[in-house]
């Protein structure tokens, strides 16, 4: 398997896009080929003293910066080594592409470049979301687009459904739209629409979800508009580092507490771990014809060791096939309701 | 001052109405009214063996429930507690309504019987946000309509501000839209539009605000449609709660930690105070001709207290008066722009 990897996306690019392919190097025999600045990511190769043969660089000599405009970046900037790793996936010589780049260009880029799925009429971007106590959910759309019709969020449940059960390994995930209430006939329009077309879907559709479910998994996939889904995830983070902050302060308040700090300080650090997003190997993009995986633009050296390693099934599992067959039965009962 | 109390409203009615109906008596001079059968308030009071003059019964025989449906229960059961203490305030024999009942009957019923502030084109209801270490602030829409036009989310930030103003006495208070981004450019046509409008009103509009920011209280009155708003307040209220039972759990692991959960014990309880919606005196409908204020279904006596306490500057700051005024002026600004 070849893992493509953008060797100039994010804020530590290329030294911790280089150190963390190495380190996931060490662990897995696939290649991985970093795309960039041939002799900026030859230095820092360099100084890993990495002697494995499974890293290989691919020359770049454009890069996307987080200023650019997505779509004019995409047409213009095609030496970029967003443009050179995406076109590589398309052209089979690359199973994964993984980039810690501007976000709007890497989805416009995997649009244009890869294709929609025959059948998905909006791509999204998933985001695995930390639950409280348990394994993560996939939240999808986590912010691509902040309007959603009734199909796309059906899309959404079964692509976040596929998702979760090739590449996480869950059985018959549970999928939940997030809603006012849990009644049917609760939400808007799109939601009311939406609650039927998923039920109707060959998935484990458990039905409306409150926001108060959310955190603790009540859903394995979290379906909502990317408005909704913004929300979400920058809630749960404001909360819970605040609440967190704040127990840190009322623990440090008076000596008799500073003893308890102390006593506590490991189980709040494994905490906050739980909400790291470094831990779970970035946030797919689903819909396109290729992996495509988008991680944190601060990632560190962790974050993108993770990524790849976690990207491995997502690049082996047939996940875009599975996706587009799953489109052509729905269609096939979709006619076959129509004829009837 | 004349305080309307819907004492057949909620779980606990009439029991821990008049509980609380009495702690407040004891505590201000103002005229609480107790709408409800008679039998069943006066047997209550006699319980709680109150000695002031100031508490009165206003005998009605029906009760709307929790099943009734919102517009046919207003129509139909004229001689419910709600529909008789929301016309007590129409006709100026009460100066503020306060009910745990069915929510959606009181704005079906604020509406209908006090009917909407001119100018106003949707009335909405409020609820208080705790804000983590801080004060809170006020969330508009709290879940009324899961929709909103650009118009209505102007409303929204007028009358928030208004009400933070009059009734919780802050100084301009902030006024802050929920989006996408802080940028201008970012979110939905409609929040675009909405951004525009309020940023020309006479409110100290901060612009947009994100969701990781809402906890701090970064802004003093939240913006949003009714579905993110509901989303706010019921997410907040999970992750925060289970982190704290996290924490908890943790706490209690080991024998080491045991010493430190008794330490900690009090600090954990106060953080979960600031989460208690009871002290935060319930939630304003806004944009009717008269103050209306709902109270949790679950409320207790220290809830229904706190709602009397903190209701008596809504009934007595003129806001609704505010309202319109400001609704009038915001008329002509338009017009002069058209003129222009």
């Amino acid at each position: 398997m070849k893992i493509v990897l953008d060797g100039m996306g994010g804020d530590n690019a290329p030294g911790a896009i280089v150190k963390g392919a190495v380190e996931a190097a060490k662990l897995i025999k696939h290649d991985i080929y970093i795309v960039g600045r041939k002799e900026d990511i030859e230095a820092e190769l360099k100084k890993s003293k990495f002697k494995g043969k499974n890293i290989k660089i691919v020359d770049a000599r454009e890069v996307i910066t987080m200023d650019d405009s997505p779509v004019k970046a995409i047409r213009r900037k095609t030496e970029s080594s967003m443009v050179v790793g995406l076109t590589m996936v398309k052209d089979g010589q690359g199973d994964i592409f993984i980039s810690g780049g501007n976000t709007g260009a890497l989805v416009v880029g995997a649009r244009m470049i890869l294709g929609r799925i025959e059948g998905i009429d909006r791509p999204v971007l998933a985001s695995i979301y930390p639950c409280l106590g348990g394994e993560p959910s996939l939240l999808v759309d986590a912010g691509a687009s902040s309007e959603a019709k009734a199909q796309n969020l059906l899309e959404y449940g079964l692509m976040g459904s596929i998702y979760m059960e090739k590449v996480w390994g869950r059985q018959q995930p549970k999928v939940g739209l997030v809603n006012l209430g849990i009644e049917e006939s609760k939400g808007t329009s799109v939601t009311k629409d939406a609650y039927q077309q998923l039920k109707a879907a060959s998935i484990n559709f458990i039905g409306n979800v409150e926001a108060r479910e959310v955190p603790v998994g009540a859903c394995e996939v979290i379906v909502c508009d990317g408005f909704v889904g913004n929300v979400i995830l920058k809630l749960t983070e404001g909360v819970a580092w605040n609440i967190l902050k704040l127990i840190k302060n009322k623990l440090m308040r008076n000596v008799k507490n500073k003893l308890a700090a102390l006593m506590l300080k490991s189980d709040l650090k494994s905490m906050k771990q739980e909400f790291d997003y470094e831990e779970y190997g970035g946030a797919p993009i689903l819909g396109v014809n290729g992996p495509v995986i988008k991680i944190h633009g601060s990632s560190g050296v962790n974050a993108v060791k993770n990524a790849i390693l976690k990207g491995i099934p997502y690049g082996q599992e047939n996940v875009v096939e599975i996706i587009r067959q799953s489109m052509l039965d729905l269609e096939e009962i979709i006619e076959k309701d129509e004829e009837e």
